[in-house]
């Protein structure tokens, strides 16, 4: 960082739609993680990225100069490629869970390095912190310890991986600079980049439940993406998938951890099967390894094995019984017919309403709190029949809870013609 | 202020192009006074308004929000009307000097309000300092009591006058935000209708040395200012002015101070005279004085009569001698012709070297330093003539100012059509 610039002369520049160097972009960052740019100067440039935009060698630079600002794993000493996953956020996406075990069984390494969810949307850590006894932190000799003998690792990412990123994540949220595509990219992509990964990836989802609600936006997300990850090294895919109603029949942290369970015992429902099996291969593709059925390990009890010896390498019991809520309610079908929609986001915000999720980061969560669906859309209901169960420890929840649900299903003569949960694949 | 927003949907509402309004208005801008919206937040939020514009409601709301943060002046008490200038500031601007003595001398109070230099272009308030024993600040009382003896006054604004606009004033310069036609209007406007004069002029420089370096964004800004002020109950008008030239022939506080005074007297530069009797004429027409010419008031001495009330009732003495620099350094010509070019910005910028001017806000400033003229375009030189005198405290500082000076004038064989000085006139 031998030279400095001047943080309103970077502003200026993106104002008036310039591109930025890579020196600017390299000083503005550094500066920034240092308290030298301030919390003013970076929201008024993030606005005005968010406005103008950034291109592909800018959010390359951008994300490089993230990644800088902290420390960056090496798994090149394990004896197994590696490979990560990340999704972009939905209801009842418990899909790492089933996940990491599984590609572990097929005999690559997954470091899944989680968050804690925020909204709507429930965080890994969350759910498996539903299991009594599970850490979600592990120091970095834990994590490749585990990683070479379980093959498999979901614990916290660490303060030390792109510092800048966790700095800038928390401005962009009270600035109204959150939905920029450069920004939203190069955040997800520095800290997966930053964690040493070999191969990535992502599960971009599109519809009401999801971050992006239209296909275009999220398929520039993904392609943006999957270009930073590529331009880093790092072989990188995107699938875009559904996400106008919730994966599996369960939104919420010990339910979702139930139905991952059954996943990996051979059951559970098609979607989450359909999606843990179709990024699994996707991750052995990437990773190098093309010989292995991933549905072959889930039948023959391995992707079980590992997800034993993983929660059980972070203090948790594999044979626990999970809690269970105190306080249930059942929505039922006001009509008879065909279910045509059952939406995401009215389920994400009545299950965080009931407890599951948090609104600030400070909050806690509930284990049990969450709501659990008897039908999805193209199943055939009937007037009075159980559509939904909502969980809570607390039954003064119910009320908000159900204000979200008012519309959350429509009921129809007959099916309609129903979209495919993957939507398209983006490579380099 | 019964109803109350979020910052972030104020900030995304103008981000993705709609209107704020009323009420989101004057909730963001009393919330930022006290402190409620985060700096960061409303940097965001001017970037996305310098982006995406405001309409003429919006500017008026914000404007008017801007005055109610703070005390509002009132003149009706006084016997006579008032009138006010205010020029968005230009090298060589002394005209607040001359002026304000001059339509007091034609029977229209004068309470002019002032600042301090900050960049290349001086502070009125700067320039009065150097006449020993001034004092810029005045009571309210002492405001209304000399506006009612003298008529004149020039005195440091208050800072109860729209107290949001000086924190967002502060804020824009360091978030590259200062150049949004709605915040600079807003910002000037709000303190001028606070301070409760029932008539503006307002002298809009264009030109390399002004803020304004084109034309159609000088005009932009007028018509935005004309309007604000309309709609404020205040009579407003606006001169468009060249500032691609230094006003008059001098730049630096003592130096302008001597040459307001030889306008006074009855000579002065001619540019300084016309603009000075252009922008008096304005003033009393807008106050609804029609039956005195200013010129007169020259000539009889009664304008400088003003002049020295006006000094001696703040503590200057009108006869006492004016500072003068103990360096000064002779700039000639190099080759013969005629004056093409005298740059405006790079006069503004030698004087600020030499000391005249501050780069930041707390810095004090020389008396004596700043830039003679000892031609203007249009005027025949010959080489090895003087074409400027640097002025300055510091002989060091001749460096520096030389550097600003490089390409400061251009000779050619034949006078150009030459720009008139006065390029328009903008009324409601």
């Amino acid at each position: 960082m031998a030279e400095s610039y001047d943080a309103v002369d970077v502003i200026r520049a993106k104002r008036d739609r310039g591109e930025l160097s890579d020196g600017q972009i390299d000083w503005v960052i550094d500066a920034y993680t240092r308290g030298v740019v301030a919390d003013e100067q970076m929201s008024a440039l993030a606005m005005a990225v968010l406005l103008n935009g950034m291109n592909r060698r800018e959010i390359s630079r951008w994300t490089a100069a993230m990644i800088a600002s902290g420390e960056r794993m090496d798994f090149s000493s394990l004896s197994r490629p590696t490979a990560d996953k990340h999704s972009t956020g939905g209801v009842g996406d418990k899909i790492t869970l089933p996940l990491a075990p599984l590609v572990a069984a097929c005999g690559v390494a997954v470091p899944q390095l989680s968050g804690r969810g925020l909204g709507h949307t429930g965080g890994t850590l969350d759910k498996l912190e539903s299991i009594p006894g599970w850490r979600a932190t592990l120091s970095n000799l834990e994590l490749m310890r585990q990683l070479e003998d379980v093959g498999a690792v979901i614990c916290a990412a660490g303060d030390g991986l792109a510092p800048a990123d966790k700095k800038l994540y928390a401005l962009r949220d009270v600035t109204g600079t959150v939905e920029a595509i450069p920004l939203i990219a190069s955040s997800i992509m520095s800290k997966k980049i930053a964690e040493g990964t070999g191969a990535l990836v992502l599960d971009v989802k599109v519809g009401s439940g999801a971050f992006m609600k239209s296909y275009d936006d999220a398929r520039e997300l993904a392609e943006t993406m999957v270009a930073l990850g590529t331009d880093a090294g790092v072989r990188t895919v995107a699938l875009l998938t559904d996400m106008s109603t919730p994966l599996g029949l369960t939104a919420g942290n010990a339910l979702e951890v139930r139905e991952s369970v059954e996943v990996l015992a051979g059951g559970g429902p098609a979607d989450v099967v359909e999606l843990t099996l179709a990024l699994a291969r996707e991750m052995l593709l990437a990773a190098g390894v093309e010989d292995v059925d991933p549905a072959d390990r889930l039948r023959d009890g391995s992707a079980m094995d590992a997800w034993r010896r993983m929660i059980a390498a972070q203090g948790g019991d594999p044979d626990t019984t999970l809690p269970v809520a105190p306080e249930t309610h059942v929505v039922t079908a006001r009509s008879s017919g065909v279910l045509t929609k059952l939406d995401a986001l009215a389920i994400g915000v009545a299950a965080w309403r009931l407890g599951a999720g948090r609104a600030r980061k400070e909050d806690p969560v509930s284990a049990v709190a969450g709501v659990e669906l008897h039908a999805k859309p193209g199943d055939a209901v009937q007037t009075g029949q159980p559509l939904l169960t909502l969980h809570t420890d607390d039954p003064s929840r119910f009320d908000r809870a159900l204000e979200a649900l008012e519309d959350v299903v429509e009921v129809g003569t007959e099916a309609g013609a129903g979209r495919p949960l993957i939507l398209d694949r983006v490579a380099p």
